[in-house]
């Protein structure tokens, strides 16, 4: 083999496996979003063949010995980060048969539909025999793909590069230090913002009208995207040029449909600026989660409850809903979807208690593959550790251990990223602040300046660089979660009036 | 190799080729429905990688062997049929390479492209380089598959087994002696029926609600079926459990998405309710479109367009559109929306002119395929054969050639199966009248006692008999076109106050 066989070679198989990528990926997006429940067993099943299928080329012998070849050559910066990364999946993929890959992913879609139907009748047992299932295959992969590395280190760093239980304790100290006492102050001072508007009756269908505004607001257009309803809101992009955004109503909460599509816009925006010069290297659209949650909250809450975000669109969501915000003010609106509360749903909490219900998942994820913790009392001790930390506990299941899906998709290791994400968010909203002027944007609706800006300094190198990496280049610094705390700190304490 | 051997192997393979068809299924239906238009040339790439792949799999000499070997033996009617079957479907797989296969596939999705970009701009001319490449290559296709066969036979007998041009022009001189005076007749009256408030405005959004009402009340079930908008309303069923019905919405035409979902929900039906025991036969669940279509214009005209189906859904629809429903009855509803009108637009045709909407499409199609006509006109020539037969003309390209999706996916010699499975509806309905009292079932909201019945007569058997055999087993006779022509003399008469 030469360089330029072993090159063609992976070119080629690159193009087969991105076809079968990108059926699955459709197939998945379809599974979560439309199609009707009871086609989901033969889906399923059907689904987990093409996966084995996939499994062949990933691990043909041609593939492999191309990827080994290449990954000891100087190909420049790009196409030796693209080969890094293939060779970094391959050694995974082949940790396991094709069989255990296909049943594992089965066991993951059918899992799906239990967490699914469980959340729907409000009833844990449902879904507990699967996600004990998951966590005990998981704890048995982990192991198996590196026996010297504390499987949850590696289920961390599967999700943010470079990231493990050591660095992420030290960043939620920082987190409990700083912001408990803070949040606890906050909760004393209950009746401070009046909100009470934002929980009234929002019908969906309105709710869909308004939604298309945000997205014209932001310049997610109907060109390269599209957006669907589901269960648990997410992103899943076809290609750049082919972004699958969703979202979910509450009718009776009109920030929840409003703040998780900002959210998964920004996913989009990530993943849509990629530099098309990337579209030769396939791995280099894989960004991590922490980078992408970074962007993806960024919009949510960097921008998305700004006042200056809602100055043009706010009079459209009144004229919508004139019975229920008719005589409330954009300045009584932004800050009600600002107030801070000890609340039981992640994705409907505020900016400053949002970390600690990702620590709270942290600590029994942490646990739960330390073998520190009864399993069979997984969903009391979310309870409980929800009553430790911000004093309330959930009614039902539905919204304590079920709210979230990523448990019934075996991403274990994926919630830190969330938190991570925003704290990185937060250092590029202090430099962005020094580079632009935000609110002036803002207001005047010229929003392409601030995904540009985006682009420009984050965006376009998909996955090329590590998150610190990226920040480095961006903001002149590494990470830093300080920047973090000073934001929430300031924020909070400047809108419930408690001196500095 | 034993029988033994070889069912095992047809079974294997057929598991993987199923699951091949599923997400490449899921990927068009997305494809037709949401899928940014940006990203269209990579997934039609990717897509038919795909193909390239099953087509693999289809020829694969291990599966080939086993079905002719299969298709010597004596294995019941059940299973002699399903092989039999297979083993067309494969002699037409085997008559191209992969290349070539691949290359027509591609050829097809970038075609509806193109005739998507062309029928949104009204301009023939984008459309015209694809469609006459695809002429070309069903040309050569057709040829190849069987030189001894007049390729628009061959075409014909594709999309319903047994039909061809010598039975098809013996039916449509039939349809042009017996209804071609009663149409002229007719539209001598053209202001005898006032129709034009069908023609107000009708906001998408709430006819997406009366959608709704129409499936809850024909028992469409969300369980195993989704309803998705579309440019031209198809279904396609990925599973019994697992169907696909979609419509569009014409805000200045009421009736359009109405009757589309109706018709479309009759394919749906069909699907779901073949024979539980055909999971294992997969050929069985392919039925031909003449048949399908009797189901789907079954459902659309021998009932949908009764008085008796909208005793309980009119009120709705009233309620849905006050200003512009209020005052018409619903006798003047039924009426107006069974107006027959010399119109350009086949799918918002009446009963009793859509067969002529046919003929202009087979005429033009057989004289296509018999080299017949001046390809570089076929616009022109559309528009020519609309005013000879029905006396009006397009004003523009997208109510004239564009109008209809079938040739941008080169199902030449699908169109003749619409009108064949009218009339083979109408001996189906011939037959459930003196079984059943329809109007009863229907105004008292029991639709499923009809689906019951056609499923009991006609949709369990899936394809395991010609349609001239289910139509013996269901109503006693072969196929018998007068059936067709009675009913529509006889309404269409008596709507018009024409002696008999």
């Amino acid at each position: 083999m030469n360089q330029k066989e072993a090159l063609k070679t992976y070119k080629e198989f690159n193009e087969k496996i991105k076809a079968y990528i990108l059926v699955l990926s459709t197939t998945d997006i379809d599974r979560l979003t439309v199609a009707p429940r009871k086609g989901s067993a033969y889906r399923n099943k059907m689904l987990s063949i093409i996966e084995g299928e996939l499994y062949e080329l990933q691990t043909d012998k041609k593939y492999v010995d191309a990827i080994l070849y290449l990954s000891k050559l100087d190909l420049g910066e790009t196409a030796n980060r693209d080969i890094a990364l293939a060779k970094k999946s391959l050694e995974n993929i082949l940790k396991f048969t094709k069989e255990e890959t296909m049943e594992f992913s089965l066991a993951m879609m059918n899992s799906y539909e239990a967490w699914y139907d469980a959340k729907n009748k409000n009833d844990y047992r449902i879904f507990e025999p699967h996600l004990l299932k998951l966590i005990e295959m998981s704890k048995i992969r982990l192991q198996k793909r590196d026996p010297k590395m504390h499987p949850y280190d590696l289920a961390l760093d599967d999700f943010e590069e470079g990231m493990n239980r050591k660095k992420y304790d030290r960043f939620f100290s920082l987190i409990k230090k700083e912001l408990l006492p803070l949040i606890r102050k906050i909760d004393k001072k209950k009746d401070y913002i009046d909100d009470s508007f934002l929980y009234l009756y929002y019908p969906a269908e309105k709710q869909a009208i308004f939604m298309k505004d945000i997205m014209k607001y932001i310049g997610f257009s109907s060109d390269w995207g599209y957006m669907a309803t589901t269960e648990h809101p997410f992103t899943d992009s076809l290609s750049r040029n082919d972004v699958r955004v969703t979202t979910a109503y509450d009718e009776h909460n009109i920030t929840s449909a409003i703040f998780s599509l900002i959210h998964e816009c920004g996913h989009g925006f990530y993943d849509h600026q990629v530099d098309p010069k990337f579209d030769a290297y396939p791995y280099l659209h894989q960004m991590s989660s922490g980078m992408h949650e970074s962007q993806s909250r960024f919009f949510e809450n960097y921008l998305g409850r700004r006042k200056s975000f809602f100055k043009l669109l706010y009079p459209k969501l009144q004229k919508l809903f004139p019975e229920n915000l008719g005589n409330v003010s954009l300045d009584d609106f932004i800050r009600a979807v600002n107030v801070s509360r000890c609340s039981l749903i992640r994705t409907d909490a505020d900016e400053l208690t949002y970390p600690i219900h990702i620590l709270i998942r942290y600590e029994l994820e942490r646990e739960i593959f330390e073998n520190k913790i009864d399993l069979g009392r997984l969903d009391q001790l979310w309870d409980e550790r929800y009553e430790k930390y911000l004093g309330i506990k959930a009614d039902k299941a539905s919204e304590g251990i079920l709210q979230d899906v990523h448990w019934s998709g075996a991403s274990f290791g994926y919630f830190p990223t969330y938190a991570l994400g925003s704290a990185i968010g937060a250092q590029i909203f202090h430099k962005m602040q020094e580079d632009l002027d935000i609110d002036g944007l803002l207001e005047k609706g010229k929003f392409s300046r601030i995904t540009d800006y985006l682009k420009k300094n984050i965006q376009h190198y998909g996955a090329l660089y590590t998150f610190n990496q990226i920040l480095l280049k961006a903001t002149g610094k590494e990470f830093d979660p300080q920047y973090y705390i000073d934001y929430l700190k300031n924020k909070y304490m400047d809108l419930y009036g408690i001196k500095k």
